[in-house]
């Protein structure tokens, strides 16, 4: 049986075996809708905290929906019933003891699960915004798509697309991020600060490993999907509260450039840019410089060998910047 | 047991239910080194064929190198044995009896192996080539790259990078292209007619289907590799010579503006394109289409639901235009 | 003669005609580094403002250089005496009486004059940054080309480059921007606040027209050039510390999505976006909407005489997000 | 009086310093429609000469309109009555005595005129073509824009372009090439070859350089534009048919890696590519690398000095490939 709260590979993880916890589980917080009280649209060093938590310590977080539930009905336009900036709230900021510039937060997803009692996700099409879609920096003169709304019945292991398809439940948070030094992010951007990466991979199971650039590092969190598929081409996925449940720790003195993500069976490193080559040329790039940092390979080596095994993975192609992870298989790491 | 020439599957493959040979095996033909004579660096309507044959019948091509053979140890430098534009050989044009403008030509991939007694490949890292360096589109004044070769020993099991990694053999056909109408493209671009895709999916077991333009199609194919990660990120993948058995079909009538792939478990769509996010544009309004076409889904809610189940896989990110498919499983295509 | 305070052309513009001053001066006041004191390294709505004018008020800015005079030899690196993000210092925020989000704040740049005994500028080559390197988005593998510094004796009519060339003094504003609503953004980034445009022809003689998110608009400037070539390829301007004294005034309800610019002889609209089309696509859409708004064109009437007419103005490619300005002739707009 | 077979600037210019026909004048040729025949849409070495001339003669070049005349009136939709890629009709291919692989041949422009009794141009927004439009690479599942045609009267002075608005008559070639080594590339791409450029400055009175890659250049044009905006955004210009008088020459041992121009006033460097700022990248590089080669300029002190003074021209953004050129004046050339 797999313990989500501490599986067997976390304990030859990066977080386990460098993380100040040790590895050790703290103390479980809860940050509730009443205990966030307002949320925030962007990612930044000029909020105030909502909780601080040691290494080790679990956090249980209620995530509101992107749309901050305000889309109860299919005839609820989200161009009506929500008003830019105000957008994709998120959960934090959480400050994480001892966390400095310079060091990494490393945040484990245990679990997570639909919040009320009919559980729905919301998924729809808005006007310039998404990947087969002029938008405003992709702007063209047609007609935009027409405004659709879904909302889908989900339970923990199902999406209840249609009447012809039902999909897995593959959650993963779409947004999440320790605070930029002096800038505010709003959080439908991804950046070296992580924010809207919309990557499948950061899912229970696996870590991700956040640069800090402040003290306390004010990690943010919230967008949960239900599922996703890679690329969210119509810029939406099946967005719904979750209560997700995270370990935190803190990696010091691991000066991360772009945030990594690490698997039972592979790490990856994420980029996020525009054009989408150059999100891909960071994410490799960076597999490079960890392939040498991390595992003793020769440069060269390392690039010629990702191009014979690496892997690619699409987060987003609709919103201001671009994701890709570029990963490689731990199996190959081994000396 | 597994029958590569003819599995289970490929009776209920586009190729089978579509195809003018009706799902038949025909004969068998081998286009060897001299067979062929004179190798092809630019696909187009202009040079001569070399074998016409029938819908259903069997191809076993003998491949070249993308090098043409000249790199035949680590001290041979590809900026001095090869000379542009003459680089990536392709066997053909094949003729396919009956085929027209405005068909498909089915390319079911049987089987692929090393050539020469002591099989090996070859990788190497090229000046101003490759997808983490200034090339000549995105042009800069650093200095270039050093130009290193590596010969890897190869069978038909793996692929023995270095004394550290051992690879699996995983072949596929780097470059596949009907011919272009008035244009002949060199066989290092992919574009709307299939090219050099660097594809990991156009492998033994899948099948490719390429718009036809111009009578008889023109099969051209050739760039076979070992193994190859997803985006081919130095350039070059395991470059080998191979034998690869192809059975060529023929659909009557379906118009295809960009390639498209199907194999046991998936369809999925290829587009080429800079940059990047093109790319995947192509392939996903593609992929919108075919489900719209070919298995009765409303426009919108293929869109919606390719957001929730889409997969993408990366081709290469290095030549001078970028591939991705975009694919769906085919589980969700039943009605 | 012209007088620079209050040129004829200027009683035409869209600053006399809708400006809450009517086209009056107001009062005249002074920005020195006393006043300033701690520069702004992000455009946001967090900072101390540092003054409040009314409309039509004159302001003389002393600006910094973009490394805020820490270059101060050509031995002095950058990489070595300035810090990331504590670059390009802007002064302000400066509030206008009456602006409100949905309005524009008008600046008409009157007069840049360098500061100084003996001015002169900087130019230098900076590691990964610039159009023809390899960058943090960019990201390569190859070595950055070398850090070089160039300070250069300057005037107000001449930038003595080197003993073979001299080039003429043509000053303009290279960061210059209203406060987003929620973000705060690096001072380094060009994006719908305006920014970090480096457009020329942000220059004395010309207004541009900004768009208000916040109360009081928080009007930040810095980042001057004596001169700047299109594109700014190198990364890098001949930046100097300058006085800058600029006009300011209100459009009441005119709310923009994007800068735009107005000079005697033409209008232009500013987008910033990567790639580099996407800029291009924003500019180019941006001005259709202007005509059709402001001078009753028929939106494809407008659309097909700008493929006709339109002019493009490169600011930078270098920069996180890149500048382009579309423009058309105001012969052509009369009715 | 300006003398457009000879001006005065051209005995300075590279065409006369370093041409084979050291300046000269040769004999002038003329090719009518008759002579020509066939057109060509597609640039390459499989097409049979229609001329053959000498460094030094001229040619009177009877071009079609893109759409080859069958735009007659406002309701002729360019979907219906053409068919890609049948479009864009190209003049020659016209073969220069003693041009080799590695020469450049030098086209200078002398004069360009309207064609017919009634001379008439044609504008139109053609679906999924153009700059503020989805389009068959930037893939969108928005309608596409109306389809219009438009027909304008010129003349030799002027554009008649609505009842509001008359345009200069400014002439330029939209698409001329030497041929490719073994790529036929089709008449609406350009490259490194030349071909769709649409860049204003290939003009009357203006020298182009084009790379010669196969024995003769085998040079090509058409597409003349009365007059056309930067960038050409609705991506048509005002297209007509043209009576063209070039005069060519042969530079041997200039081997360009991309088209050049060179006018009385600056020298350009022309790149194609996508996204547009490699484009940019390409343009700028090579106009370090001729700063460097052909004028005696350090390559460090070029580009900084580019990054004062270097202009910007962009070509088209509507294309397969985009155009950008980038230029510097001549009096910062001598030493």
């Amino acid at each position: 049986m797999t313990d989500a709260t501490n599986p067997d590979w976390l304990s030859t993880s990066i977080l386990a075996l460098q993380g100040a916890a040790k590895g050790g589980v703290g103390t479980l917080h809860e940050l509730t809708e009443e205990r966030q009280g307002r949320y925030h649209y962007t990612i930044g060093p000029y909020s105030d905290p909502v909780m601080t938590v040691r290494p080790g310590d679990r956090i249980k977080v209620w995530t509101q929906d992107c749309f901050e539930g305000r889309v109860k009905t299919e005839a609820d336009k989200p161009s009506q019933v929500t008003e830019m900036p105000f957008i994709n709230p998120q959960c934090g900021p959480i400050m994480v003891e001892g966390a400095e510039k310079g060091d990494a937060i490393a945040v484990y997803i245990e679990t997570m699960e639909p919040r009320g009692e009919n559980p729905r996700g919301t998924c729809c099409m808005i006007p310039e915004f998404g990947g087969l879609t002029g938008t405003i920096y992709t702007a063209t003169l047609n007609d935009p798509l027409p405004e659709i709304v879904r909302k889908i019945d989900l339970d923990t292991e199902n999406v209840f697309w249609s009447d012809r398809v039902t999909l897995p439940y593959k959650p993963h948070i779409g947004t999440i991020a320790c605070s930029p030094e002096l800038d505010s992010i709003n959080s439908l951007t991804p950046d070296q600060h992580g924010g809207n990466m919309d990557m499948p991979d950061i899912c229970p199971g696996n870590v991700l490993y956040l640069p800090v650039k402040v003290a306390g590092g004010r990690l943010f969190l919230g967008d949960c999907h239900a599922c996703q598929g890679e690329g969210e081409v119509c810029g939406v996925a099946v967005e719904y509260p979750s209560i997700t449940t995270i370990r935190v720790d803190l990696i010091k003195g691991w000066t991360l450039p772009w945030p990594r993500l690490e698997t039972p069976d592979l790490i990856m490193s994420i980029g996020s840019a525009r054009p989408l080559e150059d999100a891909t040329r960071i994410a490799y790039r960076d597999l490079v410089y960890w392939m040498v940092d991390g595992y003793g390979f020769d440069k060269w080596d390392a690039y010629m060998m990702l191009s014979q095994c690496g892997k690619v993975k699409l987060g987003n192609f609709v919103d201001p910047k671009y994701t890709v992870g570029a990963a490689i298989e731990k199996k190959y790491l081994s000396v």
